[in-house]
């Protein structure tokens, strides 16, 4: 988690996600290979290439793969490998969540051997003993994981936004728990190897969700293709700061690059070019959010 | 949903879980295999054998299937396969959960391809909007699902089991919404395609999630080796009934079947012996549950 701070650091807080759905190649593309995973794993391959200047990581949801079968779980790991040998940290978005001896499975799964990731994403539902076990790969591999305190679809409303009668909402809950299990870490100087996943749709809301967790680092997805915006991202970058995660809006950016228009409309568009123009919009992004992050910070000096 | 229900009323309610963890086979056996997901897929292949005239279904929990890599979601697959193969409704124990796109991908990854199942295991935690992609698939292609309602481990209070402001607990919220997505499945007759996953360490909370949820099949686990009664669960099966799991008590019965102390001791186990040890512990399990069942339902009317 600290690598990945660092990273934030150094390049901006841009998360490409890649939650490459064959259906976001154009079918010129598509045809030429023997089968969709190959395109996707291409695609995957030129895309963390292009955007690997201007990312400080990717985010990979396994969902879009498992829909691929077993050759499409090949090509996860496959790109897990590719992130990490471009000397990216690779957060595996598998959100993952269960008891005892079953989550012990998923920390190894998904720590180690050929799905190994550096972060994950869990899901806290069934309580926070289901979290212990990925914490053993904190300390000795220097592992991580984002706990999801608070998603930016409308069904939050439903057990996430509750409140509760101890005062407080169910996610005010799982911010304690977060906070709480980041205390363990004081050694690490930087931030804890605990994060939380926190999608706003209001800046108002996502000032108190920082506050709430100051020393939190924060996996901060609807932005772009969502439909977030960026002055509620460098709301939650503030502090101990966050990754901002971007997938369709890089990943299917060819559909809106003006340069493109006329090879899309010939059906004419190559690998390459949806690549560069994933990489071009990498290059927004990041210029966007530091944008966002700056007149943030003027704003407050102001 | 409503096959599975039929085959819990000719079989008794006992679901098998193949939470096949290499470690549960002794290691003379082990190594006669070229790995240990060659040895798990054998194990499961005789333990379905074994079992599929006294359990009703079984249930894969995919976790430790991926602790074993790729190779090891082929074993997944290949299991899930064999279960359908021998007449039995299968179960994947994904607990998914994530919202608009990304729940497509994982209903389509689960109900259909390689790595489909009857009925898979779904997580609530984001919302309700994540359970709709799953309902599409009930209603063209006969899928069901289970929502985590009230898991057996401690951590269930720390969220499932808070107290809410507007009344009732977090867990009620969620037994509301799947009653109410059940009530638009009106036509099926027997029980919706949506069920729900309730673990109980107590008999008198049994009976309220029963009569919270009087039309709801449940899927019960906790019984044999994590420490569940058999009182509980015909408790929870009353009414729409459920399919009641057992997985290390089944698939580690070898470990206290009598008659194997000699060959145990002396490193001198088969395959057979311990597929044949999970056959009887299977029976015994049928047997202990429908003797619970009656005793409940003959106290009821005594």
């Amino acid at each position: 988690m600290e690598r990945l701070r660092l990273a934030c650091t150094e390049k901006g807080p841009l998360c490409v996600g890649l939650d490459t759905d064959p259906s976001y190649l154009p079918p010129e593309v598509l045809r030429l290979y023997p089968s969709e995973q190959d395109a996707v794993l291409d695609y995957n391959r030129r895309l963390i290439e292009a955007v690997k200047d201007n990312a400080a990581c990717c985010k990979v949801q396994i969902a879009y793969y498992e829909a691929m079968g077993l050759r499409g779980l090949r090509v996860y790991a496959e790109t897990l490998r590719l992130v990490r040998e471009a000397g990216m940290p690779v957060i595996a978005d598998v959100k993952r969540g269960d008891i005892a001896d079953t989550a012990k499975a998923y920390a190894r799964a998904h720590f180690s051997g050929e799905l190994e990731a550096d972060i994950i994403t869990v899901n806290p539902y069934m309580g926070f003993d289901t979290i212990e076990p990925f914490l053993e790969y904190t300390a000795s591999q220097g592992k991580g994981f984002f706990v999801l305190l608070r998603t930016s679809n409308p069904g939050m409303k439903d057990i996430e936004w509750k409140e509760l009668k101890e005062g407080g909402r169910v996610l005010d809950r799982v911010a304690a728990a977060v906070n709480s299990i980041a205390l363990r870490f004081p050694e690490r100087g930087g931030c804890s190897p605990i994060g939380a996943v926190v999608g706003c749709t209001d800046e108002e809301e996502a000032r108190r969700l920082r506050d709430e967790c100051p020393e939190i680092f924060f996996l901060i997805p609807g932005y772009g293709a969502q439909g977030g915006q960026a002055r509620i991202a460098a709301a939650l970058l503030d502090r101990a700061g966050g990754t901002v995660n971007s997938s369709r809006g890089i990943l299917t950016a060819w559909k809106k690059e003006p340069s493109l228009e006329h090879k899309k409309n010939a059906g004419e568009l190559t690998i390459n070019d949806i690549a560069e123009a994933a990489g071009h919009a990498a290059f927004t992004a990041r210029a966007d959010l530091a944008g966002a992050v700056k007149s943030l910070s003027s704003g407050a000096m102001g």
